[in-house]
């Protein structure tokens, strides 16, 4: 069985206090069992998540880091700001933990695909609610059940290249749970919680791309289990992470 | 344009010394411009990459290890002669660095899908070595060009669950790279090299599942950039990984 993942074309530069789920269902043919991978920053803008430079003091950390390489010191404050522990700083990049707990490059705060000379956007508040309200208002115009993710693209140890990832999810369950399975030989499966909600995020990104401007996608045929479901939950847990 | 991700079922349980490419061609119709993502399980097992634990002899590291946590200490030891960096030893798990320069966990030694109550498999010797073997064969059958990547499942820091990478690249571009490019403001771009080819292993994954039995998924309809490609390219030069 065949999934097929779609880009949502149409999807108009979003606006503060815009209807996502309206802007969504006008664009796309929104059917039972998809689901509909939305990159953050729309979901962002529509919040309200800009940050106008301009109003923005920077902390005299921020200004020595900005200075040492050439940084704007007010988004470096942002990203300040946006985190609640420092993991790297260096090289005119901050690693950070956010408050929701995900680490990743200057906490998600970005300049691109912004209007604005002097505007930045940041995650959303809460993602999980994020996708939660628009998984719901979506089911109820597309009248049947469906999923929502909502995704960044995050930089990773160990690899290069950057990769899309859930940071919210509502309507399924974001790890799919092995343990305890046999392989086709009747032997016991190791090590096989998958994320695949992240390998769902991942595949959306195949037909978005940074510059042509599709923020929307909709992956179609995959039989996920139903649940409430959170980005949260795909976040380790330090005491587990081994990683770390 | 939508990209679309095809299940190849019917592969037979594969030996060493199978012609992969035949298997491939036998059970799929692969097309021009397909990347055919295999996971390495039947590409190690094809060229015999398998160890015999009864003919493992473990050091006194990996019976202490084992002791401890209740492992077989031979597959310990051939998870360390497999390894030429220890990152973490806890909890009955290994996360090191592969010869290849992977960091995973337990350097890729698995036993499941591995048919025989003693017999472990390795990671290929040169994944992109063998991506490329099975691109120039399957190229030949189908008459036109194509891509492969060959697949592992690697668990992460800071997120939760495993998902599907590319350890070897065959005929595609594995990173995106958009740096200097505009987003549709004209604001540059940033932090924007995107690891398309471990995109696109986790979209296949999710036709494959652990379970089912399908080792091989053709992704269609994504238009990669043609090239040599590797998957080597795909690990972080340690001097530039700021996550490390």
């Amino acid at each position: 069985m065949a999934v097929r993942v779609l880009p949502v074309e149409g999807i108009p530069e979003v606006r503060p206090g815009d209807d996502l789920a309206a802007l969504v269902a006008e664009a796309a043919d929104v059917r039972a069992d998809d689901i509909v991978v939305v990159t953050h920053k729309i979901v962002s803008k529509a919040e309200g998540r800009l940050v106008d430079l301009r109003t923005v003091e920077p902390s005299a950390l921020a200004k020595a880091f900005a200075a040492r390489y050439r940084k704007d010191p007010r988004q470096i404050e942002v990203v300040l700001r946006e985190s609640r522990r420092i993991v790297r700083m260096d090289r005119g990049l901050i690693i950070s933990e956010t408050h929701h707990g995900f680490v990743c490059a200057n906490a998600g705060v970005d300049a691109s695909n912004v209007p604005g000379d002097e505007v930045v956007c940041l995650l959303p508040v809460d993602p999980d609610a994020s996708s939660a309200r628009l998984r719901e208002r979506l089911a109820q115009r597309a009248g049947s059940d469906l999923a929502v993710i909502v995704s960044d693209s995050f930089g990773r140890p160990w690899r290069d290249g950057i990769t899309n990832v859930a940071i919210g999810v509502a309507g399924m369950r974001p790890l799919v749970d092995y343990r305890g399975e046999t392989d086709p030989h009747g032997f016991p499966l190791e090590a096989s919680v998958l994320a695949v909600a992240d390998e769902l995020a991942a595949a959306a990104e195949l037909v978005m791309g940074k510059t042509a401007g599709i923020p929307i996608a909709i992956v179609r045929g995959y039989p996920y289990e139903r649940a409430a479901g959170t980005g949260r939950a795909l976040i380790m847990p330090p005491e587990r992470d081994l990683f770390r």
